[in-house]
């Protein structure tokens, strides 16, 4: 192995001295710009790597966003990071991403590696780990969390989808279709639980309390499944399923199948997250688009927001959902 | 914000000395085990954090290891992920993650981020975005691909699943199924091109070589769509369709059903990857299973190596691939 390329051999090679070079590293504005040309072109030609650890001792900053992903599984939240990527690489971030449920095994504190690399802030994208360790982290550096409405300590902004109104854009949808029985396959968490509410509140308004039936799910394939068996296997059965998301939609659609029922013409099924299971042309799902790139995007601005000004309330932001209807939802028959 | 405790601060509440704390953070086993355990108590109760950019400058390491992946739109790799995480975790590391195609507007070199950070090893999970830049990465620290077969520069390991065996293994299922005209819809890559060779091959040994048809295509749902399309449109349409991957099998079936075709009646679809996406009750696709999990594990077996002895030439590793027979294969008809 030949030895690195030292900070001397770029002052060396671009003809100019070395705190000039460092000048140049920080970004200072301060150096000409032929001078800052000359030394980013040595840069590059000697293939130099200004040492991060020493780097981030001095400076305390590593230019690199941390992201914690709840599960990549299950990618509902692959447009959230891009719109979370465009502002954080227009500020000259970066970012490094960690599997929640990969490194739980390794890690009793989840935001473990990223502290001990020195990012410069973290982004929660889905369902806290741990809040009482966010409360730590969110002392140090700038959190944000996205994708989640779990409750977060002081000083944490939350950025999400509003459930409430995503999931009263689809039961109107289904009742303006006709529909009266209607039954929610209903999720978990305090996302879960906003879907749910909406939803029951939303029958209510429309005189259809006693019509809503809540079914209990756990998201999966298998459990939007069982759950819609056991709906559609009853008396006065639905004639509409609104899932709580895409892939319990999905279960409840090879229910119907396995049932002998047509979707839409005797049921109709929608999701809820707008993922890529849901456009494909063999489902076609009708479901709530999140605005999961809106989300990112305002995340990273409330990111950027506390790098600059730190410290200040946490603050809640929703973005607007919109219905996407596609091939599973038509009118009731009567 | 409240001062980070120090070590010092650790050492008091412990009632031992720094440089005893600093022995047992660095691991060392010449430390009572009362006293370690005096130690790593203090260390939990005060939330101390050992300053790890000062951590690694004197150790030079961060007991993590990058993972670069290639675009996590595609979740192909997921049991690739969990298989390298055993072994990792089982030897102290952790996996920070990122996406090519996010980092690719911010870094030239997509290992820039981790290098910066002082990773202990890299894994290139999929097709290298630039083999120049990972020779110069090797030179430094263990670097392993996995789940590709391009070129690499020396010293680096790939461990892939055995493309030409998994090819020939669906080909056969197809001929044995009495298939004779079979359309491949080929890939694009250093596995595409194995794949596609391997479905020739197959082919002309059981002297059908007259009747196989490569189609090219881009491995989205889309191509796979219009792909289909075009073959099957055609006088003398294929009897079955062994796509290089699974979204542009579900493309095929979506385009048979346009045309009016009956899967796996009038036509028999294959794919390749075993994704989740082959698992939906409602596509149910007969697949290669690439024994990700299995590769994800030798990589890691591959990288560990290389940490504990430096060196050596690069190796290749393939893994044995199944076929999971599911639903849209059956025999052909006359």
């Amino acid at each position: 192995m030949r030895r690195p390329p030292t900070i001397r051999d770029v002052a060396e090679h671009a003809g100019v001295s070395k705190s000039l070079v460092s000048l140049v590293l920080r970004g200072s504005d301060q150096v000409r710009p032929e001078k800052r040309e000359a030394v980013l072109r040595s840069v590059r030609e000697l293939g130099y790597r200004p040492n991060a650890a020493a780097r981030s001792l001095s400076e305390r900053r590593s230019r690199t966003v941390g992201v914690l992903l709840n599960d990549l599984r299950n990618p509902w939240f692959v447009d959230l990071l891009d719109g979370l990527n465009s502002p954080l690489h227009a500020a000259g971030l970066r970012m490094l991403l960690a599997d929640a449920r990969l490194n739980r095994r390794t890690d009793d504190d989840l935001t473990g590696p990223f502290l001990d690399l020195g990012v410069d802030g973290l982004v929660v994208v889905g369902t806290l780990p741990d809040p009482a360790a966010l409360g730590t982290v969110a002392a140090g550096i700038p959190v944000v969390v996205a994708g989640a409405r779990d409750p977060v300590p002081p000083g944490v902004d939350v950025v999400a989808g509003d459930d409430g109104r995503g999931t009263r854009l689809v039961t109107e949808h289904l009742i303006g279709l006709g529909h009266r029985r209607i039954a929610h396959l209903a999720g978990y968490g305090a996302v879960g639980e906003l879907r749910r509410r909406s939803f029951e509140t939303t029958m209510r308004a429309h005189g259809l309390a006693e019509y809503a039936v809540v079914e209990p799910c756990d998201l999966t394939e298998e459990g939007g499944h069982r759950a819609a068996v056991r709906l559609l296997a009853r008396p006065g059965r639905p004639t509409a399923v609104l899932a709580a998301n895409d892939i319990a939609a999905v279960g409840a659609l090879s229910a119907a199948e396995d049932l002998g029922l047509s979707v839409p013409g005797d049921l109709s099924v929608t999701g809820y997250d707008n993922t890529s299971i849901s456009r494909l042309r063999h489902l076609w799902l009708t479901t709530v688009d999140n605005a999961g790139h809106e989300v990112g995007r305002r995340a990273a601005r409330c990111l950027l927001d506390r790098m600059e000004t730190p410290g200040g309330e946490g603050r809640l932001h929703l973005t607007v959902p919109t219905l996407e209807i596609r091939g599973t939802t038509a009118p009731a028959v009567a």
